[in-house]
Parts: C-alpha cells; structure tokens; sequence
C-alpha cells in the first residue's frame, strides 16, 4: 500500500509554500484516469491528540483530485475548481501514512466528480471522500 | 465580520506544531452553543493559484467544530471524534482572513451535528460546511 | 409549525401521477427567497417500522428547492437541474407533518444551494437537506 | 444490467403501502455483504419533465442499504438507522430501470456506511449515494 520510497513526484508539485507543501503532501500520480497520493502522518497533519486531522483527509483529497481533473481539461482549455468536498472518516491513523488513490465517478462537460479512498500502511481503510468539481472555460477562469 | 486583531484566542488552542497552528488557524470562541475561528488567507493555506485551499475550509471547520463538541461533551465524561464533514465551496477568497461561525443543529446523546459558514472580511459567505461528530463515553476512546 | 389547513398550494403543483402527487407533497410557497412544503406523515411516506422514510425528507427537499429554483431563474431563460443532495436524519417522525422550509444559500449563474429544514408539528428539528442544483441555458436542458 | 424478470425479491418486501410499495421497488438482495434493488422509471418516480426524481434514488438507496444492514446485524441483536444520505446526480433516466448495487464500505460497530450505484438499463452511472447509518442494540431503539 505505501508507494515505495523511491516514486517519483509529479513535477511541478507541490507549489512552494502553499497548503500542501506545508503539510507534506506528495502527489504521485494526477491524470484523468486515476490519482495517487499521499502524506506521511507527522504532527504537522493531526490534531492535538495524535490523529491524522479530519481536515488532512479532505484536503489530501481536493488537492490530488484538482491536480488531476486540472491536468486533464486543461489541454481543451477548460479550468476545474473545487465545488463540494464530503469525507468520511471511518478510522483513526497514527502512524506511517495516509494513502490516497482517486477514481473518477464522472468526467462530464461542466462537472467533475471523484471518489478517494484512504488507507494506512496496512491497507485498511481510513477515510473516503467524494469531491465534485466544476469545470469551466479557462477564459471565464 | 473580522473579528478584532485584540481578541483572544481559546486558551490552550492551537497544539504546538499540530495542523492548526502550522495553518495558523485563530479558535475565538468554542462552546456547545457556538464556535468561531478564522485564519489569514496566506500562501500556506492557499492552493498553487493564491485561492485559499478547499481543504482548509474542510480543516478549520473540522477543528472548531471538534474543539467546541469537546468542551461541551468532555465535562460529562464523553469525547467526540469525527465522522463526516461536507464542506461547499462558495465563492474563492483570496485575501484577508477566512472567518467561521459554527451552529449546532442537532446535539443528541451519541452525535453532534454542526453547520459551520465562512465569510470573507467584506462578510460575504464564501463556504459552509456541515460536520458529523460521535460522541462516546472517554473510557472508551 | 404546521400551515393552516386552508393555506393554497402554488399553482400547477403537484404535476399528477408523479412523485409528489403520489406521496402526498404540498408546495406551500416556492420562490427564488424561500420555499416551504409539507406532507402528512401517512403510511404512503413510512418505511416499514412507521418512521418517516429517509428518502420522503430528501424527495420533499429535491422537490420543493428544484421548483423554486426554477420559478426564479425560468424568467431569465434559464432551467435547474438537481446535481447533489445530502440529507441528515436528526430525529424520527410518526404521526403529523413533516414541514420543510428552504433558504438559498448560494444563487450563483450556473449553481445554486439551498438548505432546508425538516421540523415536526412541535417545531422539533427532524431532518436537514443541503441541495445543490445546475443552472443551464434553457436551450441547452 | 437489469435483473432478469424472473429474478425473486427479498422476501416480506416490500410493507404493504409503505413507500417503497407505493413507489414500486424490488429489493433484489440484501446482506452485509451487499445489496440489489430497482424500480421501474415509470411516473409514480418521475418529477414533471418525466425525468426520474432526484428523491427517487435518494429513498431506493436508502431503503436498500437500511434492509440490507438491518439483515446483517439483527440476529446480534442489534438495529440499524439511517443518519445521512448525500446522493449525486450524474445523468438524467427517462425510461427502463434504475437499477441500485449497494456495497459496504464501513461495517464497525457502532456505524456502517455504504456506497449504492445506480446504473440505467445500458449500464450507464446515473447517480451514486453515500448513506451512513447507525448501529445501535435493539432494546434502546
């Protein structure tokens, strides 16, 4: 489940000094297809008792799908923004990291929807998150 | 909208080096009758185009949400953990602060159910979210 | 909390033999402001313990937003389409009403969300809807 | 796609005027492992434009997943309720079946959530629900 060490990062990601450089995402796959990625479950993701926060899962999960939806409109010359983002949260991680991967549910002309699954480093699930995302013209952007 | 630079934040609040405080996110009031919280719209909860993240609405909600359910449930000897957390994406903010207020809709004796809204500094709603917590009895948390 | 027996429904509602006609759904008000619908808390709306079905809330929802959306944007050329819906259950209703009021939260160009509340005969809170609907040319629905 | 005529229904369903029957659905399978339903896109479930209501899918998905956990965990004397259901739209059904595939994505203790699909009579994603539902001992329901 834990993408080997040596996996390389999709280039230009992330952004310096944004949210996900910040928390250490890295975002390890990001097409129209399908999207990976994941964080290391440091104390700059949890909250105060040492859990993964609820907020890293859903923004884990914005990030990866945007980057991906973003990658594939974007040679058509449409632009993608986050329209709902609803996570789950079915157990607790402590340690090792959060995995992400991302599956599109629906690619259609104006919106883009996704399904996340989150699991620790024993594949177990953790959270799962459906985002839906709005695509538009990238002159109206 | 923005509450005053001199007002104080919630004793205890944010965790040193947990999430809250490396987004430097602001807990201004947190009961079970009320919650508020904000943060700058900085590069470090931004996305890669100077939007404040998605996730960071999702997170400041998740968090001031959490903290207002504890310190309503704690004194009675229960904990609240996370379940779900829906947050709509209004309108993009991209200066200023991120400002919460979060209202209980329903406070039942195994989950809370919070609505959380988000205004830019000019007060115009920019995201709402909607958080399910359970609460359980501590011992078993 | 329950409308007057003698208040009008809006005009043409419901449209006979669907849904709404069948579970019995009264449209009491439906306008770009605010929308307000109820229906008798009858077998025909129950599952099989004689609780209010979860899904009579979120048809109750779909319908009375959907309608009032499109009687404030229709004049401009435009139609709605519903494209998300999240219902919470809070309480159980048996015997009564169900009486739902919504208030737009967002009334973008091409998106629009509401929230609707689900009260009792008792004014007790029961269930709660967040709807998000499409807006789209006419022309092209 | 669509179930074979032939195909048996779970037995005792549906409650005989419940809204399940008013509205026509077929509970096809339903254990913890998985569910099966359907309904005829006939107008008892359609909105005015004779489009399949929005509640349609919102109410079989609700109703399937709440018989199908209700079978799973009532012989350990347990009972099941639903808590949330976020359905999204994704293509409009004008005719055929809406056939529903509900799969367990959380089955803890106090809390299952499930994911139900629904698909048209050419196999094409119409509309997904995510619906939570609590656990509680039958003698405290």
């Amino acid at each position: 489940m834990c993408p080997p060490v040596a996996e390389r990062q999709v280039e230009g990601y992330p952004a310096p000094g944004t949210l996900d450089d910040v928390l250490g995402f890295e975002l390890l796959e990001a097409n129209g297809e399908r999207c990976r990625a994941r964080c290391a479950a440091e104390r700059r993701v949890q909250q105060p008792m040492g859990l993964v926060h609820g907020g890293t899962y859903a923004a884990l999960a914005e990030a990866m799908v945007s980057w991906a939806t973003v990658a594939a409109v974007g040679p058509g010359g449409n632009f993608a923004v986050g329209q709902s983002n609803h996570t789950t949260f079915l157990r607790p991680v402590t340690s090792g990291h959060v995995n992400g991967e991302g599956t599109p549910r629906h690619r259609g002309r104006t919106t883009w929807v996704w399904d996340v699954e989150f699991t620790d480093d024993e594949g177990r699930l953790c959270a799962i998150s459906r985002v839906t995302l709005a695509v538009r013209p990238a002159q109206a952007a």
